[in-house]
C-alpha cells in the first residue's frame, strides 16, 4: 500500500467569545484537515490546529509522504526528521496553546496512518495502540468564563431562537454565579462527572470564589479542576491552592516552568497537573529531576501522535504520574482520535478535556458526535471509525476563507473589547 | 476473533558445555512453546525460558486466556494482573537469568497475540509494533568459554562427522587462544561484524586477555563487549575497564546493583551495558537516579512483550541510553520475535545478542532460520511468519521427557565436573 494523495484542508469552525490567560476566542477557531489517499483506494484522516504555519509546514513534507508505505509509521517519521527538522524545530511559545509544528505535523501523518493501518486492517485504531481497555471513555466539563454571544457568522450576537445548552453557550459568565449556571447547563445536556474551569482571566480570588461555589453546587463527589494556565507567580500559586484544598481533583499550570511547579507542588496536597512545563520528551528529564507534577495532559496534537502518546503513558506508569487529556477547539476527527487514544491508554486515570461542546459545525458524517453520561463512545468501524462530509468540509473551508484568520491570535481579539489589553506571562 | 485453545509444551534442545558465572550448561536448555487457537482457524505463537515454574504459571492463567479477544493486549494483560498478580510476582533471582515467572508469562501471551494478530490483519508484528525501520536485523557473535563436548545426545562427547561450525562448536575454549579460534570459526559461518564474549569463568585477567587478543586480531572495526555477570567488585571493574579503555564498545554488567555500576560508570569511559542492574520498569526511576548504564539489553521474555520492549526503547531515547538486546538459548520462535523488535525499534543502537549458533534443532517450519551478513532478515509472511514444525516440536518434546531436567541449574551441572563448585555472586 503506498499513499497517492496527500489534502490539507484548513477550516474554520464557529467559537463563542471564550475568556482565557492568552486573550479571547474570535468568533472563528481553524483547524486543518488532513487527509491521505492510498493506491488501494482508502483515505485516512487527521485533524490538527489551524494556521498558516502548519498549513505550510504540512505542505512541505508532502514530498515526503507521497510513495510510503502507511503502514510503516517509524520509517515515514524518520524521514521526515531527516529531511525537514530545521524549519519545524518551532520552539514551544508562551502562550497557553503550542505552536511547534513539528510535532503537528507528525502527529496529523501518525493519526492518518493509523486511520489507514485501521481500514486495512479492518480494526479500530485503539486495538493497533494494543487494545481497548474502555469502550466508553469519559470527559470533563470545560467551563470558560466569556463574554455574551455565540460566535461564527453572528460573530459576538446571539440566535434568539436558540435552546437548552444552544442557548446557555451564548450567554456570559463572569462570575461565579455565571459560572455555576454555566456548569448546570452543560452537565444536564451531556452528563459530565467531572468540571474544569478555564481561569487565568479574572483576579485568582475570584477564581477560587467560583471553585467554591462549583464545590457547593456539585458537591464533594464531583471532582473539580482549574487552569490558570501558568499566571500566578509561585507565591500565588500557594496561597490560593492552600485556599482550596480539599476541593480540587488537581490544580492544572498555576504557575510557570519546573522549577515553580515543584516548589508549589512541595507546598500543596492537591495534585498538580501541566501541559505547560512539561510539553515534550525532551522536557521529561526535568520532569523526574524536579519531581515538577503529579499529573501530564497528554495531547496528541503536541506529542507527536498517538503512537507517542503512549510512550507518555508508559513513562507516566513508570515515574507515578497520572494521565489526562489536554484540549484545544476541535472538530470531530480529534474527538475520535482522542477517544480511540483513551479508550486504549491502561492508565488513564482521569476524565479527558474537550472544548467539544463549545463547537455546533461538524464535518464528518453524521453530523455531531454524542457525549452521553459525560462519555464518547468508541466509534464503531475500523480505523478512527468517522468519514468525511465532503459537503461541511467544503462548508467549514469557505468559513476559513471569509472569515480571514490566518492563525490563532487570542491577543489581538481580546483588544476589540479591552483596547490596550496585553498578554502577561505572568499577572499575578 | 476469540481465544479456544491454549497449548503449553515444554521442550529440550542439544546444548554444549557453555561456561558461564552460574556455572555450566546441561547437555539441554530448555524452552516452552505456547500456541494460541482462536475460533477463526488461527494460529499464535510464542517461546520463552523453559521450568516447571513458568509451565505452571502459564497454565494458571490458561482459563482466563480462553475466550479472549486476542487483538486486545491490554485487556487480556489487565486481567492477568487482576487476578493472578500474587502467585506470578517472583522476585528477580541473583542468578545471570531471570526468574520472573509473570513478565514470562505476559510476554508469551503478548507475542502470540501479536502474531495473532498479524495473521488476521495481513501484516508483520514489526508493523503492529510502528513499522519496520531495517529489514535485516544485525546480531553480534556469542563467543562462551567452554568445554570439548557438543551437547544434546552426545551430552559431553563429540560428533566426530561434524565440518565448519558444527565441528568448530564442539572444541573447548578455555583460554584466549581457544576464544579467538571460537570467534574466527563463528564469524567464518555467520558473517557477524561485532563480538560478545560471555565472561565471569575465569580470572579478570584471563578474560580481559581473551578480549585484547580478540582486539588484536579483529582489528578496531569490529566492536567488541565483555559481559562478566556482575562477579566483579567495583574495584575490580574500574581496574579492568581500565585496562579496556579504547577495546570494547561496551563493558556489560562488570559488577552488581546501580549504585555499583553508577560508581564504575564514573571511572571509566567505556559505556557501561546491563541486563542485570536495571531489568524492570520497576527499576526505571533508581536508573535514572543513579546514571546506572549507558545501554540497556532489553529482552522482550523478561520486560513483558514486545509492546513493553518497545516501551523501554522510548524510556531509552528519552533519557539518553542506548539499546541492545540480551538473549538466553532460544529456537526460532523467539528468533523470530527478536528480529520483528529489532526491525520496529526505531532506536536500536547496537547488534544484538543471540545464543541461536550454539543450537542446531529447530522447532519451526523450514529449520533453521538463516543468519547471513551477521544479519537474520525479516521473516516474510504475516504475523511472526514462522510456523510450527510440528515433528519437530514433538521431538524436541519427546527430549524434554527423556532429559529430566525441570529447570536451568548450571551449578549443579558444573558440580559434575568441579564437584565443590558454588555459585557466588560477587567472585573477583
Amino acid at each position: 500500500m503506498r499513499i497517492t494523495e496527500m489534502h490539507i484542508t484548513p477550516i474554520a469552525l464557529g467559537d463563542p467569545p471564550l475568556l482565557n490567560a492568552a486573550g479571547l476566542h474570535a468568533p472563528y477557531c481553524l483547524r486543518t484537515v488532513v487527509e491521505l489517499k492510498t493506491d488501494t483506494g482508502l483515505n485516512g484522516l487527521a485533524e490538527v490546529p489551524g494556521s498558516v504555519a502548519v498549513d505550510a509546514a504540512l505542505a512541505a513534507v508532502r514530498a515526503i509522504v507521497i510513495g510510503v508505505d502507511p503502514l510503516n509509521w517509524h520509517a515515514l517519521r524518520a524521514k521526515i526528521a531527516a529531511q525537514c527538522t530545521p524549519e519545524l524545530s518551532v520552539a514551544r511559545g508562551d502562550k497557553p496553546w503550542d505552536g511547534r509544528t513539528r510535532v503537528q505535523v507528525y502527529s496529523a501523518l501518525d493519526v492518518a496512518c493509523l486511520d489507514l493501518q485501521g481500514k486495512a486492517c479492518g480494526q479500530p485504531v485503539a486495538n493497533l495502540l494494543g487494545g481497548i481497555v474502555r469502550e466508553r471513555v469519559p470527559y470533563s466539563a470545560y467551563l470558560f468564563y466569556k463574554y455574551e454571544g455565540a460566535g461564527g457568522e453572528l460573530a459576538f450576537g446571539t440566535d434568539p431562537n436558540a435552546t437548552g445548552w444552544a442557548a446557555a453557550r451564548q450567554k456570559a459568565a463572569l462570575d461565579p454565579d455565571g459560572v455555576v449556571a454555566q456548569a448546570e447547563a452543560m452537565v444536564a445536556e451531556f452528563g459530565f462527572e467531572s468540571i474544569k474551569l478555564k481561569g487565568g482571566c479574572f483576579e485568582p480570588a475570584q477564581e477560587v470564589a467560583a471553585m467554591k461555589a462549583l464545590h457547593r453546587r456539585f458537591g464533594p463527589t464531583v471532582p473539580l479542576r482549574l487552569d490558570p494556565n501558568a499566571l500566578w507567580t509561585v507565591e500565588t500559586s500557594i496561597h490560593y491552592g492552600r485556599e482550596m484544598e480539599g476541593i480540587l481533583e488537581y490544580l492544572e499550570d498555576p504557575c510557570r516552568t519546573q522549577e515553580g511547579m515543584a516548589a508549589v507542588r512541595r507546598a500543596l496536597k492537591t495534585p498538580l497537573a501541566t501541559n505547560m512545563c512539561t510539553t515534550s520528551f525532551d522536557d521529561l528529564p526535568g520532569s523526574v529531576k524536579h519531581a515538577s507534577e503529579d499529573i501530564i495532559l497528554t495531547d496528541h496534537h503536541f506529542w507527536g501522535g498517538l503512537h507517542s502518546s503512549m510512550e507518555l503513558a508508559a513513562f507516566c506508569r513508570t515515574f507515578s504520574r497520572g494521565v489526562s487529556m489536554h484540549s484545544n477547539n476541535h472538530a470531530g476527527i480529534s474527538l475520535a482520535a482522542m477517544t480511540h487514544l483513551g479508550a486504549a491508554m491502561p492508565n488513564l486515570s482521569y476524565a479527558l478535556d474537550t472544548h467539544y461542546p463549545w463547537q455546533w459545525e461538524e464535518i464528518i458524517v453524521g453530523g455531531r458526535m454524542k457525549i452521553e453520561g459525560g462519555c464518547v463512545t468508541l466509534p464503531k468501524g475500523p480505523g478512527l471509525g468517522v468519514e468525511l462530509d465532503r459537503a461541511a468540509l467544503a462548508r467549514a473551508h469557505e468559513n476559513y476563507r471569509r472569515c480571514g484568520f490566518t492563525e490563532r491570535n487570542d491577543e489581538i481579539e481580546m483588544r476589540k473589547k479591552v483596547p490596550d489589553w496585553k498578554f502577561a506571562q505572568t499577572r499575578w
